[in-house]
C-alpha cells in the first residue's frame, strides 16, 4: 500500500529511574534486574498519556497542516470512557476531527499502521495522526519484579500521508497472528467488566500488569521466528534485504532473540530497551521514530516492525521509508 | 466500498429487568423512568461481554466458515490487557485468527464497519467478524436515575465480506466527527490511568458511568441534523431512498429525534430502547440485526446507520444491504 511516515514525533518523560531505585522496592539488585530485562534505567512520567501522547503528536505535525484521523494506539487508556484519541485531541486544541482507538496492547502500534494504511488506500483519509502514548509505572507490581522493572513511560507519533507516484515509500507486507490459549500469560484483569471494581472479590492487584516472562518468551520466540521467515519468503526479500529491525521491547532478551536466533546483525536490531525499558504499545513507534529522528533510518531504506503483545499475538510490518 | 453482510447474530440475555424493579434502586416511579428514557425493560447477563459476544459471533458465521480478522466494537472491555477481541476468540475455540479492538463507546460498531470495509477494499482480509458486547449495568451508577435506569446488556455480531460483482451491496458513505469539548458528557473516569485504583483519589464511582444527558441532547441534535443533511447531500440520496434509519439507541428522546427532527417516517426509525434500553455499542448492531433477521431489511435497501457517542462524537453510513 503507497504510503509515506511524513512527520515523526517522540516524548520521553524527564523524570530518569534508575535500576538501583526501583531494585529497592522489589527486593532485588540492580545487577538482577539488568540480566534479567536488559533495563538500566526508565522514564517515569508525571503527566498522563493525553499529554504525553499530544506532545509527540505536536512535533510529528510539525508545521505539516491539520490531520484528517487522530487515531489511539495504545496499550492502557486514560479511562475506559471516551477513547484515549478523544483526549489527544483535546490537548491539541482540534475540534471536529474523527478519532478513535485500535487496541491489541503492545501490537497496537503495528495493527494501526496497516489499519491506516488500509484506510489511505481505500481513499477515506489523507493524512492520519498515529499516537502511542503510555504509561506503564501507573499499573507496576512490586510484588511481581520482572514486570515491575520492566515497564517505562514513553510515547510517540507519526503522521501518515499517501505517497506519491514516483515515491517508494509503501507498506510492503503486513501479519498478525492472536493465540487466545496464550491470552492469561500477560494481564490487566481488571478496568472492564471482568474484575470491575464494584466486585467485592476484585483486588487491587487485579488492576496491575501481571506477566509471565519466560512463557511468553518460550511460546513467543517460535511463534516470531515461524513469523519471520514466513515475511522473507512471500515478500521474496532476504535478511540483506531489510535495512532496520524495529522489534517491540518486550525485554532485553527478546530484543536480542532477533540477533542470536533471527540471525540479523546486531547493529540493525534497533534497541530502546536498556534506557527506556518497555513502553508497552508506545516501544515500538518509540524506537522507530529515535531512528528516523537521528538519521539511521533512511528514505528507500526497509524496515521490519515486528514484536508480540498479549493475547497472545505476534505481529510484522516491512516498510520502505 | 464492495462490502456485503453475510451473517448476523444476536445475543439477549434471558433476565429482564422491568422499570419497576430498577426504581426502587433509584428513588423514582417506573412512570418517571419510562417517560425520562423511554426504557421499559432491559436485560441483565449474568455471562460476561465475551461469552456474550461469542454467542452472537458464532451464529453470525453459522455453517460459514472461519473469518480472517475478528475485531472487537465495543464500549467497555472486558479487562484491560488482553483486549476483548482475544477472549472472543477463546470462547469460538479458534486459534491463530488475528484480532483486535476499535474503540470510539457507542459509535465502536460504525467506526469498525468502516473500518473493515477498507480492510476488505485494500485486499487485506476477505471475512471479516465484527462483535459488539456490552454490559453496561455492571457500571450502573444508581445515585444517577437517568444513566442508571438507561443501561442495558447485549451483543450482536456480523460477517463483512467482499460482495461479488453482480452484487449491489456496499457501503455508500460514512463519516465520522469528535468534538472533545464534549469529552466530560458521558464518562467512565476509572478504568485506565487517570483515576487508577491505587491512586488513594480514586473512588468507587469513578469507575461507573456518568452521563449528562439533556447537554449531549442538546448539542448531539444540532450536530446529528447536520451531519444527516450532509449525508443526504454527498450521496444524492434524499430521505424516500433511506428504506431504515437504524440509529444509536442513545435514549427514547435521541431514537425520535429522527422522526420528530430529522422528517423520517415513524415506521423507517428502528428503534430498540423501549424492550433493551441503551446497550452502549452493542445498541447499534442489535437494532440492525433485529431488522434483519425479522425480514425487515431487504437485500438492496439502504440503510442509515447513525449516531452520537462519548468524545462527543457523531457518525454515520449509508450501507447499501
Amino acid at each position: 500500500m503507497k504510503v509515506k511516515i511524513t512527520g515523526v514525533g517522540l516524548y520521553l518523560p524527564p523524570k530518569i529511574e534508575s535500576s538501583n531505585e526501583i531494585a529497592l522496592k522489589i527486593g532485588k539488585s540492580a545487577k538482577w534486574i539488568i540480566n534479567k530485562c536488559g533495563v538500566k534505567e526508565r522514564r517515569v512520567s508525571h503527566i498522563d498519556v493525553d499529554e504525553m501522547g499530544a506532545i509527540a503528536g505536536k512535533e510529528a505535525l510539525a508545521n505539516n497542516g491539520i490531520p484528517d484521523l487522530i487515531i489511539n494506539a495504545s496499550g492502557v487508556p486514560k479511562q475506559t470512557i471516551p477513547d484515549t484519541s478523544t483526549f489527544y485531541q483535546k490537548a491539541l486544541g482540534f475540534e471536529g476531527i474523527p478519532s478513535f482507538s485500535i487496541h491489541c496492547t503492545c501490537l497496537s502500534f503495528i495493527a494501526a499502521f496497516h489499519t491506516a494504511s488500509s484506510l489511505i488506500t481505500s481513499g477515506s483519509y489523507k493524512k492520519i495522526l498515529i499516537i502511542s502514548s503510555d504509561r506503564g509505572t501507573k499499573g507496576r507490581n512490586f510484588k511481581e519484579p520482572e514486570s515491575a522493572s520492566l515497564l517505562g513511560d514513553g510515547a510517540a507519533a507519526i503522521v501518515l500521508e499517501p505517497s506519491k507516484n514516483k515515491e517508494n515509500s509503501k507498506l510492503i507486507y503486513y501479519n498478525m497472528k492472536t493465540w487466545p490459549s496464550g491470552a492469561k500469560l500477560t494481564e490487566v484483569r481488571g478496568g472492564g467488566t471482568n474484575k470491575h471494581p464494584q466486585d467485592p472479590k476484585t483486588k487491587l492487584e487485579d488492576n496491575l500488569f501481571t506477566m509471565d516472562g519466560p512463557g511468553i518468551y518460550k511460546i513467543a520466540r517460535k511463534k516470531v521466528y515461524k513469523l519471520m521467515i514466513k515475511t522473507l519468503k512471500v515478500t521474496g526479500l532476504n535478511k540483506n534485504d531489510i535495512h532496520w529491525i524495529i522489534p517491540h521491547q518486550a525485554s532485553g532478551k527478546a530484543v536480542n532473540a532477533y540477533i542470536s536466533i533471527g540471525g540479523f546483525p546486531k547493529e540493525k536490531v534497533c534497541s530502546s530497551i536498556e534506557k527506556f525499558g518497555n513502553c508497552v504499545a508506545a516501544s515500538l513507534p518509540m524506537t522507530l521514530v529515535m531512528n528516523i529522528k537521528n538519521n539511521n533510518i533512511k528514505r528507500g531504506q526497509n524496515i521490519l516492525l515486528i514484536g508480540t503483545g498479549a493475547g497472545l499475538s505476534a505481529a510484522c510490518a516491512v516498510i520502505n521509508y
